[in-house]
């Protein structure tokens, strides 16, 4: 082989050199990688396995919608213009293709090029690192096969032993392709498929949302409520919650700028409401209702059991020019520091003890890890830790998780992992990515005589398929 | 064995599994393993020595006083209710214990699982691993060893090796018990044990500490001054730090919620002290009433050469409900983000360069080893470093404690290790962690050639005995 | 030997202990270890090569301009008038020297101990360990060397095989010396040795620097503008910036307090000068001018192509006492939290895709690591990371450093090394210490088959010298 000295992925891949860790590695891994996937948080589209239509060409498939790989090759001065990026039918995509190509040497020690590396064996058999040389080899391999049956969207959640799949939504989503995944008779392996929805209500509680006033009054023609009082807005999302688990659905989801909660007596509830409502509301009420409705959210989980999930600390946008140009999630979007001892505080004082709550809690802060999540997680029942999340989502960045919040919160205050992508074909690499590190770690306890090997094998079972089950009510 | 792969504890245990650093810690252990232990920092009660009654039950000794087991079982649902948390008589202490066996495998990768095991091994003989399977054998086999005469209170002291053990008091404490030790004849190992006060004057120097001005009384009582004055007050605590001091003190504590110091003039000082006293002082004032007095107890310091530690950052009682039904320290503390460079500044330019002042400081915001605190004490004379503390006493946060300050700080700003514990049986437990972890990171620097052995062998002795004496003037 | 079991330092020295990865480690070290030298950041001064005069004795050489050593010593106690600190003549040199000896234990663990012991053997032949007992073998031999033409400026500088070498210089210099060197023709291995400038306006935008308006007019002067206007004023920064690039500068480097830019409409800016110059501006619009001051700087370097360096985070002077003595620079710099997403918000806005400009982002608050820097480098094409700076160019802090940003910004968003040393004989070690940390770092990767041993030699080679002259444009 020409272009290295290893095949595209190695079997030992992501253990540590040390041979007493790499063998109990291995020992673990194999216990735990052909578990069943469970991804109960994601952003691939139900509308796909409705449809189940090919995929398109690899351009388009891996480059197009990928903001991990596009960001990369801008940061190093590539236009947005050169990767057609946010173009409905590219001109071009095997030249979009071929620049990706002879770039691939910057994700050189990234997350991506793991990702990548695997879809690009396991998925096409490929077998010689990606460059300018082989672009047009990857390019005809990957285009012919995105063309058989064996590579549409059914076939794949099949093949990927994919056992629940969540989509998010918006409430403002009628879930037909939902209802029609339901309605198809597709049999996944036998059984009935389990893909969700997650209700993902950021359209109607942020007042900052393009078209908030509209998707009120939208949100009340779904629902028949009166969104226009505070009292009927309230009741206009508790149904719409309440479709959403009739499909099946879990969990909320909730992406805002802070963690702050506030537990605002009624009346100033609503007189808040009335201000975002009619586009009166300065930048700290927007930020107080947002914060109200972390509360109000908890208590309507207490009452349905939705688990909770708070995704918080994004400044969104943050290159003024390219979201201008290109809108949103587009690579611009910069992690903040975070507080969430001060900020979770009213919504903890209020609902923090309760039995039928559960709430789980993702950062983009890591210095929260040792600092505020791992002992808020470690006292109160109500809270879980969700995995290092989205520039975490590293092997460093899954190490450092497991390394600083396990001393407080142990394992079983952790829920497991969320592969959080829209490339669906890259969700085997994430999880086997995953797995393989919950083994490193455990490894070296099991090395360090701090943890027993039958202790560990159970908790790589626990880490890669049941806690998730649990947490998320699955 | 039916319960596990190895023994309870392992003699390599913490160490790394390279064959290379594994011997060199070996090598470096065994020079201090068997040190005495300096225990500087802590919250035994002198009484416990003063009397020497038997330890009661196992779950009395083991569950209800120790917040870092129940907060963990109280986070995966468990009520305190059923552990009978805060109860004097214990109901049921056999089902209490059953409950925390059968939950024991929630404490896997936690430092808590370590220095139990240990106890339980190396103080009761057990050696299968503690489980619901387990908890009538563990039950029975520690109750009746508490009963012994080898295991009451001095027994154990002597057993331990321990050559110093300060406790934890109020100005308001007469220290009988201390005196009682004194009187009591007792000799430990053929010399005079040194149970010693350590003087924490939250409760008079705190205005939000409960009961604040009946303190203030009580304080103006027992020294014969007048706390209705500034003066007076000052002058109060000058004589309760001398009475400390008589009965062995060598040090204060200063559990403050941030770090914030002042040096107001005496005017000014004076008011705000009246404004405190007679409860007219808003929240922002009652914080830099907080900063004046450690600026004062710094110069009350330069003067009798008490040893000040700091130990800010924690947002104490977060859970409103549990503190509402069972008070403080339950394991409802939460750190916050902590700032030492403004905070301290105007401290540290009264007294920052005086001979005759150590100021140890103690951080629950990792975030502060490399950019604040080793910076800090590896230039003003005054200050040193406390060991990781609280939820950072962990192999864990051993090692980024010593790989994050050792660069800037080195070892000798540092002061070895604090137990800081009210289980008194996991005293020879922790400072068996923190002896390890030192040598297992001298071992790397050995290993790495950035160390000789003959000098790590130095620091290994420094850091387990001789820097905690001299920096505490022992 | 007599003082320790290894040689003063090793070939392996900071590789890990583990076989495959140290192995591995040396092959890429040895691709790199005798690249030229590239030094485009650091405190050097240019008169020395253009007088090529003899450095005086060990004292004044090693100790007295090292903050890094003189702080170490200073918080153990020992006074800066035992080192002769800030002293012009020293009265006692051999006795500072002994005193730094007799405490070089102190150093145990820190970089500082690394590059010494490399200067001690490499340059001096000195093979024993420094101590109270080697002080004077030490003090002769370095004395004696130091007086042979072999030790003179020019000469290290062709034996340390530096291809460039960047000064840092205010605008209100002459630049005589680097003229002097152009003038010399002193050609350093047959080429011309290229010492160039750096361009650091501290001086002239920092309303708070000694002398502010006493140096805006010195800079009118030079410049033959009137400084008593906006316009005058940015006019005359163009044409010193000019004069530095005419003698080879490629860079400009801003050392303020934050990373606070501003981008005011001109009356506001032109207003907010007039108040700066006058005196009359508070602590907040001191602030606001600097921030603005950036934005200006940031356009002047799209126009004159000159990269900028950004080093915030920095409160300078924390000690006062030391500083209302000794003045700037000599240890009691101490680093705070800083943000940089909020605050280069408006440089970004308006330069950040821009084509011909490099901005160098520097840090003392490694939380920002993943969760700022890594991220907006890995999207802005003109943000580029530079190296862990001052308190973090440690082999620990250069293993963060990759450890963190990797993941998200790639190796190619960093640019290489940058020593920043006034201690021209550490300059060797401290590369050999980055290139050998960089290669530990790449090891890993390769043996956890992350990324091929091939890949792992071009990466090595771009770390240690491609990146840092395509970033610097040198």
């Amino acid at each position: 082989m020409s272009t290295g000295a290893m095949a595209l992925i190695h079997d030992d891949r992501l253990f540590p050199a040390d041979p007493t860790m790499r063998n109990i590695a291995r020992r673990l891994y194999a216990e735990v990688r052909d578990l069943p996937l469970i991804c109960p948080h994601g952003h691939t589209q139900a509308s796909w396995f409705a449809n189940d239509e090919a995929f398109p060409d690899p351009a388009k498939l891996f480059v197009q919608p990928d903001h991990y790989i596009f960001r990369m090759l801008y940061s190093q001065g590539i236009t947005m213009e050169e990767l057609e990026i946010g173009a409905g039918e590219m001109k071009d995509p095997r030249r979009v293709w071929r620049i990706f190509a002879e770039n691939y040497y910057l994700f050189r020690g990234t997350p991506t090029r793991m990702w990548l590396d695997y879809s690009f064996h396991e998925l096409f058999g490929l077998d010689e690192r990606l460059s300018g040389a082989t672009a047009d080899l990857y390019y005809d391999v990957i285009a012919e096969r995105l063309k058989t049956p064996e590579f549409r969207p059914r076939a794949l959640y099949e093949r990927f032993r994919i056992e629940v799949l969540a989509t998010t939504d918006t409430p403002l989503d009628s879930l037909a392709a939902h209802q029609a995944i339901r309605d198809s008779g597709w049999k996944a392996r036998g059984v009935d498929p389990r893909i969700v929805p997650a209700f993902r209500p950021d359209s109607v509680v942020d007042p900052e949302f393009a078209g908030f006033a509209e998707n009120l009054a939208k949100l009340g023609q779904m629902t028949g409520e009166d969104t226009g009082t505070w009292k009927g807005y309230l009741r206009a999302l508790e149904k719409a919650r309440a479709r959403f688990k009739a499909l099946g659905c879990t969990s909320t989801d909730h992406g805002h700028p802070t963690a702050l909660t506030a537990d605002l007596p009624v009346a100033e509830a609503s007189a808040l409401y009335d201000a975002v409502r009619l586009g009166r509301a300065d930048a700290r009420q927007q930020e107080l209702f947002r914060a109200q409705m972390l509360t109000e959210m908890a208590r309507m989980s207490v009452e349905d059991g939705l688990v909770m999930q708070l995704h918080p600390g994004s400044f969104r946008n943050h290159n003024r020019k390219i979201y201008e140009r290109y809108g949103r999630d587009v690579g611009a979007d910069i992690p903040v520091a975070t507080d969430y001892v001060h900020a979770l505080h009213p919504l903890l004082a209020r609902f923090g003890n309760e039995k039928n709550f559960t709430m789980i809690l993702f950062t983009l802060d890591e210095t929260t890890y040792t600092r505020e999540l791992a002992p808020l997680a470690g006292h109160y029942p109500c809270l879980r830790l969700g995995p290092p999340w989205w520039f975490h989502d590293s092997p460093e960045g899954m190490l450092r998780f497991r390394e600083q919040v396990t001393e407080t919160a142990g394992f079983y205050n952790t829920v497991g992992f969320n592969d959080d992508t829209r490339a669906f074909l890259s969700i085997p690499a994430r999880h086997d990515v995953a797995r393989r590190i919950d083994c490193v770690w455990l490894a070296r306890l099991v090395a360090e005589h701090r943890l027993d090997e039958d202790e560990a094998v159970e908790v790589a079972h626990d880490l890669a398929y049941n806690l998730v089950r649990k947490a998320y009510k699955l």
